[in-house]
């Protein structure tokens, strides 16, 4: 964990907090990103706010069961302090085969779960979606890629390691989605309707 | 549910008892198998007591999310009423695709969360050591594996539904490599070590 601020207090005022997850067995990404919910301005990196980020890791010496069980206690207490109020995740990409996307599929039913536990709404983004999100135009390498998260989240270094910053950039593409949806509503603020 | 009989007590005696699991999204099957403890005699069918079996269903049109914490809910159901001391489950076989692959992990995954969650010990076996565990040999069709089973466990009839059948084939796979560890080492007891 590397939280850039304190957790926000429990339903302390408007905005919205969004947990990004990028699931995986060996590491397991999450970033937290908040967006003022003041207004939908076109000011848009002012209003973003990266709370915290980090990566859930397992040993892959430890029994399957034992390393799902780390997964979930670690993204429940992610969730405990950062008190997302919606969760992102990216889909499974195409695994390379079947085993792999197998555990792949165990990474993601858990963070799922964690989620759902939680009470959390859930939304659901391909790789290609948050790609397309961050860089705009859906292309790049994964370090261009990297560098126009930096950018969109004004921070001076990408965030580290990569599982995070996948995690942050779903989150990204979220709160992206929100906006435009808030937006095309015509709604003043995001979260409480017509200003 | 379809219990045969009313729940062990805690801790009530000697014998081991094993949940089986077959895992899916859709329907994830289980079945709560005793082996007595009172001796490795080689009157094997006498000694198994089918305690319970069942599925716990989803619904394809609910999120994904929530459907995986149904089936999180039920198997903590499941390990609470029948109080296995053992997990044995079914490892995913060949998917169709990568997409059925995936589907199939998360539920896996849930699967052993919950037995890890449980502080149970988890087994996996494949789908073909469970065949050869229930015939014997390892061939014969689906049809053939069910009577086999029925006959294995005293049923009148076959049990239903297959995931649950599968999910008793799987636990009775683990009482046969526990009987045969326990014969290996010359106890008397299962449980207790020499008699």
């Amino acid at each position: 964990m590397r939280p850039s601020t304190t957790p926000p207090a429990a339903g302390a005022g408007p905005g919205l907090v969004v947990l990004g997850i990028d699931p995986g067995l060996r590491a397991t990404g999450w970033g937290v990103l908040a967006l003022a919910g003041s207004g939908v301005s076109s000011a848009e990196r002012e209003e973003l706010t990266v709370l915290g980020y980090g990566a859930v890791t397992t040993d892959p010496a430890v029994p399957l069961a034992e390393r799902l069980r780390r997964l979930s206690l670690g993204l429940r207490e992610v969730i405990g302090r950062w008190q997302p109020m919606e969760v992102a995740v990216e889909e499974a990409f195409v695994a390379a085969n079947k085993r792999v996307a197998i555990a792949m599929g165990e990474a993601l039913g858990v963070a799922l779960l964690a989620a759902a536990e939680a009470g959390l709404p859930v939304f659901e983004y391909s790789a290609s979606e948050v790609k397309q999100a961050v860089t705009g135009y859906g292309r790049g390498s994964k370090e261009q890629v990297q560098e126009m998260l930096r950018l969109q989240l004004g921070l001076e270094a990408a965030p580290q390691p990569a599982d995070a910053a996948d995690a942050l950039a779903t989150a990204l593409c979220h709160l992206m989605r929100r906006r435009a949806e808030a937006r095309l509503a015509g709604a003043g603020s995001l979260l409480g309707g017509r200003a």
